[in-house]
C-alpha cells in the first residue's frame, strides 16, 4: 500500500472519483486511524476485503495523478509560494530589496507554470 | 456548447481523461479552430457526430469539475499570486513596506487554501 501522507494527498485530490462506499473505507484508513481488522468488523467484510479495497483506492487514485500531474502541480506552486513567504520575512530583518525582485520573479514563475 | 475558453481550460485539466478518438477532435475544435464540418470531412462522420461528441466531452469534463474543484482552487492561486506580482511593482515605485506584510499575509493565505 502507498504510505498514509502520500493516500491522504491522492485523497484529498481525487477521492470524490471513488464511490461512496469506498470514501467510507478509505477515509477510516486514512483519515480514521483504523485497523483493517476494526474496519473489517464494522463493515461485516473480511479483512482481506478491506486491504483488498485500500489496493485497489490506491491504484485508482494513482492512475488519476498520473494522468493529471495536478498534485505534483500543486505541489510545486506551493513550494515556490513557501519561497516567497520566506523572503518576505528576511527582508523585514535585512530591508534587501534585492529579495523583492525575487519575489516578483517567483510571482512570475509561477504564473507562467 | 461551453465556450473556448471554458472548454480550453477543462481540456487543460481533465483532457487526459478522454479517449484518444475525444481528444484529438476537441482539439481540433478547442486549439485548431477547426470547424463542425471540417472535423466532420477529416474523420469521416457526420457534422451532427462531431456536434455530439463535442458536448458529451464538455459534460466528462465539466462533471470532473464539479467533482474535484481543481480549476476553481488553481484560479484562486492564481489570482492571489497576481496580486503578490502586482504590490511587488507597487514596492519598487513607492517603497512603501506595508506592501511586504500583505505580500507575507497573501503568501500565507495560499498555504492554507
Amino acid at each position: 500500500m502507498e504510505s498514509i501522507v502520500k493516500q491522504s494527498l491522492l485523497y484529498d485530490f481525487y477521492g470524490e472519483l471513488l464511490t461512496e462506499h469506498q470514501r467510507s473505507i478509505y477515509e477510516d484508513v486514512v483519515y480514521n486511524d483504523m485497523s483493517l481488522s476494526e474496519i473489517a468488523e464494522e463493515n461485516g467484510i473480511s479483512r482481506q476485503g478491506v486491504h483488498d479495497l485500500i489496493k485497489r483506492c490506491d491504484k485508482t487514485l494513482s492512475a488519476y495523478e498520473d494522468k493529471l500531474h495536478l498534485i505534483s502541480k500543486f505541489q510545486t506552486t506551493r513550494r515556490m509560494v513557501e519561497e516567497i513567504h520566506k523572503k518576505t520575512r528576511i527582508f523585514k530583518e535585512t530591508k534587501d530589496e534585492s529579495l523583492i525582485d525575487e519575489i516578483e520573479q517567483i510571482s512570475n514563475d509561477i504564473m507562467e507554470l
